[in-house]
C-alpha cells in the first residue's frame, strides 16, 4: 500500500473587477467576480514543495486585471476564454483552466452620462474551460427570484407513515433558479453572440416558469429546461437548481379571519431543493464543461 | 447604592409577511419583512418574572398576519401606523410601539397575471411610532447603490504623519445609501399619499447623486438631503448612511499597461462611513419618531 | 425657513488588523476588527467641499495600523483609548472620536509556538470614546450562544383575540448574547485590568444565565445585569440585547411518538428581542460613553 | 433530436433539528442541520406532472425528525445511515438517498447540567449514501480556522510578464479547512467508532498543519490528508479544500516603523483556493461515496 496524490486543482476565487470604458459621453460599466482554477502535474508542490510547475494564485489575478485593461471586458464568455487560453497556451505546466465570471449589473441613471445604479438580486455567470485546445462555454444566471401565485398544484404524491403534507390544486409556487447551459459550439452560432443568446436563453426561463401550470416543481423545471432547448439551438444542455421557497398559508382560523391564499408566511429553511438536466439527446459529448 | 432597571424594549424582529391580492385578472404581490417593538412599565416582569404586563411576541407576530387579512397591506407608512396605534390602544400597560417594515420589491413578468419576478437588492422601509396619541412616521430605504464614474474629486485635507493617500481630481464614487426621512405631518400634505412621496424622494436623492460634482462624500450627502427637502415640503428632516465603497485604480505599471481609472479593484473592508442629518430649522421637534 | 446641517460624523469602519508578537518562543496572536467614528465642525466639508478639516478615513486606517506595531495591542480597551486620544488631541478640527475593536479569539495549537485556531463565534468589543480630555469606555461581548433545557417557563402573560400561544412551564430558553457594560472609572479599580474585569463580568453573564429558574426572558435578562453589577463594583451599567431563539416542540403526534419536548425544530425568523439596562442608581452619568 | 430528461434529484435541504436527551442529571445536547437528497426514475414527475413517485420532502423533513424521537441522534454518521437505508428500502421508486449531516457543537456550562454555550465556527459532518443495499460514508469537518506565524515559505514559482509577488521564507500561512475522508468499511473498523476515527482524524489534520514546515499550502495539504492516512487505517481517501487566507504586511515605511511581519492586514478576497485528493493506492472503489 502506498498513499497517493489524487485529483487536485489549485486558483485565485472572487478577484473584485470593476470596468469602466469612458470613451464618448455616455460611460459603460462592468462589474465582475472572477475566479480561476489550473490544473496540471502538480506532484511535485504536494510532494516536496517544489513550486517550480506553480503560476501564483496572485499572477492569476494580476493577469485577470492587466486583460481587463488590455483587451476590454465584453462579453463574459469572450473575456473568460481569453483568459483561459492564455493560462493553458503560456505555461506548458498548466493542463487547463477554468474561468469563471459572474457579472453584477448596473443600469445607467438618465442625465449625465456617468451615474450608475446597481440592479441588484440577479447575476449573468459564465464558465469557460480549456485544455489548451478545445474551450468548452457554459453560460448561466444566479439570483433570479420567481414566484407564481396561482397556477401550482401537488398532489398524487407518495403517502407513508410519515405524511402530513395536504395536497393541495392551488398553492404559491416561488423559486430562485440557478440555470447554467451548455452550447453546442463555441462561438455560438447564434445571431448576436453570448449576450443575444444569454438574453433569450433568460426570458424563455421567465416565461416558462410563469406559463407552466405546474403540478410539480419538477414540471416546472422540465418545461423551463426544454423551453431554452425548443427555441434556441445553440444551447445544447441545461441544468437548474431550484430550491423550493415555501409560502405557508397562516391559518388565521382561530381569530375567526379567512385566509383564503391570501396571508402567507415566507419560510427560510428548510426548502425542497429540486435539481435537474434536460438535453438533446444528439448534444456533443460535454467534454470539460462542467 | 442599588441595582435598578433601565430603559428596556421588547418586541418580534423579521416577521415574513407575503400577501397576495387576487382580485381581478392581474395579482398584486406585496414582500415585507415586519418588526415590532414595544414598551411600557415592565418592571414585575424583569425583576419577579411577573409577566402581566407582557403581551407575547408570538402575538405580536399574529397581529401583524390578522392585520393583512383584515385590512390589507396598502401603504407600507399606513399598516405600520395602523398597528402601532392598535398596540398602544388596546392594552394598557403598553406605553409606547414601534413597527418597522421592510418592503422587497418585486415587478409582475408580462403575460400571465400571476407571475412575478423579484426585483432585489433595494429595499423601501417604514418606521412608524406610536405612544397612544401621536404617531411619528419614518419613511426611506436602504440596498440603493449608486455610483458615479466621473464628477468626484478628494483634496485639501488634513495631512499628518500617518497621511498617504494621494490627492485627486477624478476618482471613483461609489455608496450603498441608507435614507430615513422624517414627515412634518402624519399622514403627509403631498399629493399621492406616502407611495408618491416615497418615490419622489427616491428620485431626488438619485438625481442629487448624480448631478453633483462632488469634492467629498460629505458634500454629496448634504446634497442628497437638501435635495428633497428643496423638493418636498412634507418632509422635516433626512439622515443618511453613506459607506464609501473603494474603487481603486489597479496599478497596472509592471506589466508596462496605463490604467487611465478604467481598471478598478473593488474593495470589501475596510470602508469609510459617512453619516449625516439634514433638516429644516423649523422642523417640528422629532419626539419618538427616530 | 433653510436648511441645515444636523448632526453628522465620519469613520473608516471594519479594519481588518492581525498583530503577531514573535518575541520568544511561543508567538502571541491577536485578531481585530477596528472601526473609527469622528465628529468635529464639518460643515465646510458638508456644504462646500471644504475638506480643510477633515482627517481621510485612509489615514485613520494608517494610524491604526501604526500604533499597533508602535505599541503593541495589548487590552483592546487600553489600544482603542490611546487611538480615540489620539485622533482627538493631535487635530484641532475633531472634538470626539469613537474607536470600537472586535477582538476574534484564537487558541495556541499544542506543540510548535506558531500555531493557532481561531475559536469562532464569539467576540469580545469594546468602544472608547474621547472628547479630548475625557476617555468613556464600554466593553462587552456578542455572538455568545447560550441555552437552557429545562429551568424556564412562560405564563401569566396578557391574552387578547390574536392569542394562540400555548402557556408552558417547561421550555427551551436560547439566545445570543450580546452585552455592553460601561465602567465607573478609567482605568478600572479591577485587580488584573480590563482583561480580568471582562473574563469575570463574561462568567457571570454565563452562570447567571445557566442559574437563574426563569419565568421570562426579560427576568433573566436583569438576572444577568444585576449578576455583574453585584459582583463587580468597576462597572456602572449594563445593556443587554437578547434574542429569543425559539425552539418548538415538533408535533410528532400524527406518527403515534410521543415527543416530552426532546426533538425541537431551531427557527431561525421571526424572533423575540428582549433588550434592557441595568445599572446603579448611583452611576455616573454616562457622558458620551454610548 | 428529441429533448430528454437527464440526471436529476430531489430532497429536503437545511433541516434544522435540536435534540435533547434529559435522562439523567446533566442533559445531552445535540445540534443539527440535515439535508436529504433523493433519486430515482423521475420522468413522470417532469414530463407530466403525475407525481406518484415522489415522496415529498415535506415527509422527508418529518421522518428526520421522527427518527430522532424513536431512534435517538447518536453518532452523526449512524444517525444518516439509519435515515437513508429507511428511505431506499420504504420505497420502490427511491434509487439513492444521500443524507448530509452538519452537527454544531455545544459544551455543557458547569453547574445545572441544563445550560450549553454553542462553541462556534467548526461543525462535524457527515454525508451517507444508499442504494438499498451498499453503504457509503464520508466524514468530514468544515470551519476549522488555522493559522502559523511561523515556518511557512513561497518561492521558487513560476515568473511571467505578470508576477509582481515578491519571494518569501517567511509568511504566516492561514487557511479555514474543509475536510472530507471517506471510510474503507462501514461500520469502521476503528476501535471507539465514528466518534472516536473523527476526533482522532481532526487531531491529525491540525497537527499536520502546524508541524509541517511549508513551502507551499499544496506541500501542506498533502502533509494534512497523508498524515490522517498514516494513523487511520479505517479511512481510504481524504479531500481537502484549503483557501489561502491571506495576510498581508503592512507597508509602515512612510511613517518610518519598521515592520518586521508583526502587523498584517486580513484580506477577505481574493484568496487562493487549493484543493487535492490524498488517498491510498488500494483504496477500494468510491462507488457512491461522494
Amino acid at each position: 500500500m502506498a498513499i497517493v496524490l489524487g485529483p487536485n486543482q489549485y486558483g485565485k476565487a472572487e478577484i473584485r473587477l470593476v470596468h469602466v470604458a469612458k470613451d464618448g459621453g455616455q460611460h459603460r460599466l462592468r462589474d465582475l467576480t472572477v475566479g480561476v482554477t489550473l490544473t496540471g502535474d502538480m506532484t511535485a508542490a504536494h510532494l516536496t514543495g517544489d513550486n517550480s510547475a506553480v503560476l501564483p494564485t496572485d499572477t492569476q489575478k494580476n493577469t485577470v486585471y492587466a486583460f481587463a485593461a488590455e483587451y476590454g471586458v465584453g462579453e463574459i464568455e469572450s473575456f473568460a476564454a481569453r483568459l483561459a487560453r492564455h493560462f493553458t497556451t503560456s505555461q506548458a505546466s498548466i493542463a487547463t483552466a477554468r474561468v469563471h465570471v459572474a457579472e453584477h449589473p448596473w443600469d445607467p441613471v438618465a442625465g449625465t452620462g456617468h451615474s450608475f445604479a446597481r440592479r441588484g438580486g440577479e447575476i449573468r455567470t459564465a464558465e469557460v474551460t480549456c485544455d489548451g485546445t478545445t474551450i468548452w462555454v457554459v453560460s448561466g444566471l444566479a439570483g433570479l427570484v420567481l414566484l407564481n401565485s396561482a397556477g401550482s398544484e401537488f398532489h398524487g404524491y407518495i403517502k407513508d407513515r410519515y405524511t402530513t403534507l395536504a395536497e393541495t390544486t392551488d398553492r404559491i409556487l416561488a423559486t430562485e433558479v440557478t440555470a447554467r447551459w451548455r452550447h453546442v459550439a463555441v462561438p455560438p452560432a447564434a445571431p448576436g453572440g453570448w449576450d443575444a443568446s444569454h438574453a433569450e436563453a433568460r426570458r424563455h426561463l421567465i416565461e416558462a416558469f410563469g406559463q407552466t401550470h405546474s403540478k410539480s416543481l419538477q414540471q416546472t423545471l422540465y418545461a423551463m429546461g426544454s423551453r431554452i432547448l425548443d427555441h434556441r439551438p445553440e444551447i445544447a444542455e441545461v441544468r437548474l437548481a431550484l430550491p423550493n421557497k415555501h409560502h405557508f398559508v397562516v391559518d388565521l382560523s382561530p381569530f375567526g379571519i379567512k385566509n383564503p391564499g391570501t396571508v402567507l408566511y415566507a419560510a427560510d429553511r428548510p426548502y425542497g431543493l429540486i435539481e435537474g438536466t434536460v438535453l438533446r439527446d444528439d448534444a456533443p459529448p460535454p467534454g470539460l464543461a462542467w
